[in-house]
């Protein structure tokens, strides 16, 4: 959903992430890294050969880490395995749509056979993860033909795979509203641990700008911030250009969740050194867990299109450099998926930790909600006249 | 201004910086790391020998970079060069209190003739800089004695160095408003190019919590968030523990700033690994160059005080890690000044950077700030219900 990848030069190659370039340093700079850079050296989960052997396999990575919090006297430990599940699409762009949408049900369905063995309770996929990211190409046809009703086929093939593992899962979708004269919206929609759907969520800010001008295909959503309550912990899902505004989290936050994702599908040049701020800044802002997750790889179109950048037109945009990754309330951070390949993170989280993190900085208790209220409503006239003071 | 180092173990050494472990790697490695954490390796500036040599002479550690803006057929480039100043406190906290102050002037003189040689247009300084950070020991005396009125000896101090140099000052005091009754404040005073006095901004966010309890000192600001038009640019300064807070840092954006200053006095363990992250979100969420600065040493004080965490009373509160740095709009940031010295960072920047990225990626175009002054001022209500969704 943003920026270009046009605007500078391409990277000589596609690496497969910061973290292996830092393990080439003695252990003693490599900590000293990780402290600053993510907080802490989060504790690596080790899963058993065969569920490590069938994914390496299928080509599919699988990372596991550890976010503790500290005990407490009158509650009991909140344990939640979070998983984000990151993948390329399968077929050309070419090939029929359904065999397109088709081929990624079935690797997705691979990548949920590991995080659900590996025990995940909530699993977040990436933003229209049922299709290739066609917005850039501004054709209506065929790709709007992917859009879906909320209990429409992709919802249906997931239910199965909730009920089999007991988990939630996080599905965002091009959402085609077929009970309201058929508009379409990028939407997620969230499925119990039961298989059954506890609502949807709309993407609330709308790029429009170069390749990611998605006005195209869909509006603001007009839900505002809803949360989902489910048997592991409150859920608001922030879709994609959404991290950029740091008022969209803060919602989620203040409606209570306590895990807000972020499906995105965003590629390199000025999007890829934001990635691993925004989302880890609305955490600790907002004394929440969040989980950036981004598709992989490079999507070739049949027609070219060109990016509203002087440059000449192209068949792709761009690679889309993965790097999922989970943060936390306190500072910390996973490392991240790889930048090249379709992944599975699973972060063992203790919810407790939000409040623990609350209690102790108490961003909240200082938050002056009440002056930003009207401070906001003032700035939002269009008569506003900013507060500037001159010399005299 | 906050969080405990005592939460967490101390490192064994106090490492110079993250720059000096990323000099081992190879240069692909390492434009890679600078690429994806830093946005992008910015040019370094170098100064002719002479000035080099006296900075060194003094233990001045002088970084001068380059972040340049697209050249524009309607507008000529806007280049400022923005400076930070971190230093340690020079004499110990028993000393008479003025001749604390005296030598810290005097040391302050000495990076403000470093960084006026070096060219500097507007140049910061950290909070509360005339004097130990000794909210921590929340003894009012003698440390209230240190609190000064906006025209008193501190900005008198400075102000044939604004003069000299032609440049512009942020300098944050404990202010003592001796026209209303004696209440203290924690104010950055801006002077002039000229040598006269703008005006005043007030820490709108006082933490609360443990070494930081500032609410013994003073209370939140009442001004609002003033922005300053000065001959290089409108400025604005979010004192210290604002930064945890992303509307502090928008509502400057929104009243015009252009470069956003953070004094902080700041130690390791939790605030650490948001040191990089908050002051930069805050750079890309609002169009802007922000400035994060933050004091050097550890500071002993007289008598022990215990930090609410259950450790033993101790005298000092542990290390501010230094650490000063500019983010700009784009994603880009400059390495940081080490964790361990003085030192002076001269940042040139061309503020039409900060147009261009806000005609690219239009965030105030998606950013929906009347939908948010309706769901802020909601949330606000003590009486708030969040808009939680529950499985039916």
């Amino acid at each position: 959903m943003n920026a270009d990848s046009q605007s500078m030069a391409a990277p000589k190659r596609e690496i497969e992430g910061l973290e292996k370039i830092f393990d080439q340093l003695s252990t003693e700079d490599r900590d000293d890294v990780f402290r600053i850079l993510y907080g802490k050296q989060l504790e690596r989960v080790q899963y058993d050969g065969i569920l490590e052997t069938d994914a390496a396999a299928k080509g599919i990575e699988l990372k596991g880490y550890r976010i503790p919090a500290a005990p407490e006297q009158m509650r009991a430990p909140r344990l939640v395995k979070v998983a984000a599940i990151q993948n390329a699409i399968v077929l050309p762009t070419t090939a029929p749509i359904k065999d397109q949408r088709d081929a990624i049900h079935k690797r997705v369905g691979e990548l949920l056979d590991i995080a659900g063995r590996a025990g995940a309770n909530v699993v977040g996929l990436q933003e229209a993860w049922h299709m290739p990211f066609a917005f850039c190409t501004r054709e209506r046809l065929p790709w709007t033909e992917m859009a879906e009703a909320v209990d429409g086929p992709t919802t249906k093939f997931l239910i199965p795979y909730a009920q089999k593992y007991n988990m939630v899962i996080v599905n965002p979708i091009l959402e085609r509203d077929e009970a309201k004269d058929d508009v379409i919206w990028n939407t997620a929609v969230i499925i119990s641990n039961t298989g059954r759907i506890i609502g949807r969520s709309r993407k609330n800010h709308i790029p429009r700008v170069g390749d990611f001008n998605e006005s195209t295909y869909y509006m603001e959503s007009t839900l505002g911030h809803p949360v989902f309550e489910t048997a592991f912990g409150r859920i608001g899902v922030n879709i994609c250009y959404g991290r950029h505004h740091p008022q969209n989290w803060m919602m989620y936050a203040l409606n209570g969740a306590e895990i807000i994702f972020n499906p995105s599908a965003t590629i390199g040049g000025l999007s890829e050194p934001l990635w691993g701020i925004e989302a880890r800044n609305a955490a600790i802002a907002n004394h929440v867990f969040t989980v950036g997750i981004n598709r992989v790889g490079t999507e070739v179109f049949p027609n070219e299109f060109s990016s509203g950048n002087g440059k000449p037109a192209h068949k792709d945009f761009g690679h889309f450099f993965g790097s999922s990754y989970v943060a936390a309330p306190d500072g910390a951070r996973t490392p991240a998926l790889s930048r090249t390949s379709d992944g599975v993170l699973v972060t063992e989280v203790d919810l407790n930790l939000n409040r623990q993190v609350k209690d102790h900085w108490g961003f909240r208790m200082t938050q002056r909600l009440d002056m930003y209220a009207k401070s906001i409503t003032a700035a939002a006239d269009p008569d506003y006249r900013p507060h500037i003071i001159r010399e005299n």
